[in-house]
């Protein structure tokens, strides 16, 4: 049974979703579609690269991934299907695809080409509906496109590095207002070599990372003296990102990392590591 | 396999929706299950109508749709269930049907009269359910209720045709802050006869309708100085309605056509043509 | 086919709920996943329980659940597996089970203990998925864990019957604005006996509990002057909660009892019976 996930910015109250699903079902009643995120801020080409980055490998090799936003077709916004590190992504050419795996060359990219053929087409969306259900039933990429060399290339924001500082920034804040940023556990620990460090993120200033978030509260003291939920940490988390984050907090009620330390979109992480005496 | 859809106005974090999933598959393991929305206003018959037109037509013919917005049984809202387009729709008999497809009879009405044969029955929800499952197993309409020659009907608001001129209005705001009026592309040739027009919809004047979004943007223009996401525009969209978008709008931030050109639900659309001289 | 929910606080825009779901696939490609909410405030155990408790028992016997809020495994917080009334629940030892079915006893528990197993592990619900999947294909509780005799306590917000008066409170509010009290059907019947009763919540007191919402409306009456909506009304709603409702309200416009009557989580509302003659 073929898997499709879904990755719009189209929301959950319009018809746009389910029109998309109704479709795959018409096409080919025994799949399994899974919601990616609907919920991506419109046309937000970053943060779409952000979520689909971090969710796609936890998929099965041979999914294929519909990715719905900003997908009209342009002289500069082709329409593409590539197969890249075992999965299926069928896209506009916008840059990303080349954010989701910057360092995975894909195998195989076509720009799609059967506009013309597909009856009763509504919009963008049932041209990558017809893709995916022809990958899904078997049929090669060449039969839907004209393969194509290269795809648009579109550079995250990536850390800056200096003499003995890293400087990052950040990229996404999620449900629990924890703010993530660009610096990966890799390029920390090959860049710190194990040096002393001071981070500094908004208005918080640590000399620590966790493991995880539980670390901030010492299971040892008594409890009725123990750090409370509120505490502000950093760790790096299960997809390796440094992320500032406060200790169970609600972003609905007292706040969370993002609001409480002034950590939106684009705003800096120092790494500071203490130089090397020569 | 059964394909049964959702459209309620349960919202998504309370226990309503995984109920009536689980009450699915107690009774038929094999299901698809659909979400149309969960997130219609509150008892709003005209948007859960909207969007259930805009949606079931994608669906496999023999699909079977619940609605379940404003479903308490009383002595002016009987349940129904049609067949309607090739399409199964269990509701409220009160006008929802007829604003789906108001130029389509339906095959086939009945009055759900099954309300007492219903083991443990929570809700007006549990008839819906067994009505889906009975229909998804192959059973027919008058085992579960009595033949009903009419629905009631409710007129949606229409477009009024003066000499030269139509007077429509918006019908509902998209996720994109897009506003999308009642006019259709066919009332529109068929009245306007290629004629020039003028259209005036809240603080935005045009005399152009586009075919696309991104029409607005002169891609043979140097990059720099086109025209860029912000620019006002109208198009028929992907349902043939008339709708006043802003390019690659974010409502959540800069506001959409609905905010920016004060485009609420009911306000007037007007097109006039030029008259043709005698 | 396996029948699998999720009941989280990660949010839908996330990638966080779109791992669990590929990590789920991978493993048993042929399960049915069903969402039960994913907009349980962050960390809130009393609602996940309330949300849980009401929705687990639709689905079919032998349904596995994976409860994904404060999942972190610490000194004080464990990662069990159980059985329950026919339900298999993974979820960390914090009290949520024993909040969904406090009069219920778990036919067994055990501690899960397979941390170490899991390759490439990344998160803690890497561990609930690898077990809610040996349930799947039929595998014993007692291969994932080491009996535990006892789960974590934790007490609901519980009524105080006082001489001739139960004290409740306000336990939830739905997406209608509704307030959901802790007083039963049962309770209310075998403490009232019968009796006339008054009841106060908030702004609002009555000596009326309704059927249903509807009976709110005198359908006898002249279609011009019934009751509209906006009406107040108690009644014990489909899981036998007393609910403070305001007839056909909308929270996000003119508001819902919540807001209106001013019944936030945890206000009292208070039954008053008459006495009986001595």
């Amino acid at each position: 049974m073929a898997l499709i996930t879904l990755t719009t910015d189209f929301g959950k109250k319009d018809h746009y979703v389910s029109t998309l699903k109704g479709a795959i079902y018409s096409l080919l009643p025994n799949t399994i579609i899974v919601d990616i995120s609907h919920e991506i801020s419109p046309f937000n080409i970053a943060e779409t690269a952000y979520i689909l980055k971090n969710a796609y490998q936890s998929f099965p090799k041979g999914s294929i991934h519909i990715v719905g936003v900003d997908t009209e077709l342009t002289p500069t916004n082709k329409h593409i299907a590539l197969l890249l590190d075992g999965h299926y992504f069928i896209c506009p050419d916008n840059g990303i695809t080349s954010m989701i795996a910057s360092e995975i060359q894909p195998s195989k990219i076509v720009e799609i080409n059967i506009h013309d053929r597909i009856e009763n087409c509504r919009s963008e969306l049932d041209v990558f509906v017809h893709v995916a259900c022809h990958i899904a039933r078997g049929g090669t990429l060449d039969v839907i496109g004209r393969p194509l060399a290269n795809i648009k290339h579109l550079v995250e924001l990536q850390p800056t590095l200096y003499d003995s500082k890293i400087v990052g920034s950040i990229i996404y804040v999620d449900n629990y207002g924890n703010a993530i940023s660009n610096i990966t556990k890799e390029l920390f620990q090959e860049y710190g070599k194990g040096r002393p460090f001071k981070i500094s993120a908004g208005r918080y200033t640590t000399h620590q990372i966790l493991q995880k978030y539980s670390d901030i509260i010492d299971f040892n003291s008594e409890a009725s003296i123990r750090k409370a939920p509120g505490s502000r940490l950093m760790l790096f988390n299960s997809n390796n990102f440094l992320e500032i984050a406060i200790y169970k907090s609600n972003p609905k009620t007292v706040g969370g990392a993002s609001t409480l330390l002034g950590l939106n979109y684009r705003e800096p992480v120092t790494i500071e590591f203490e130089q090397t005496p020569k």
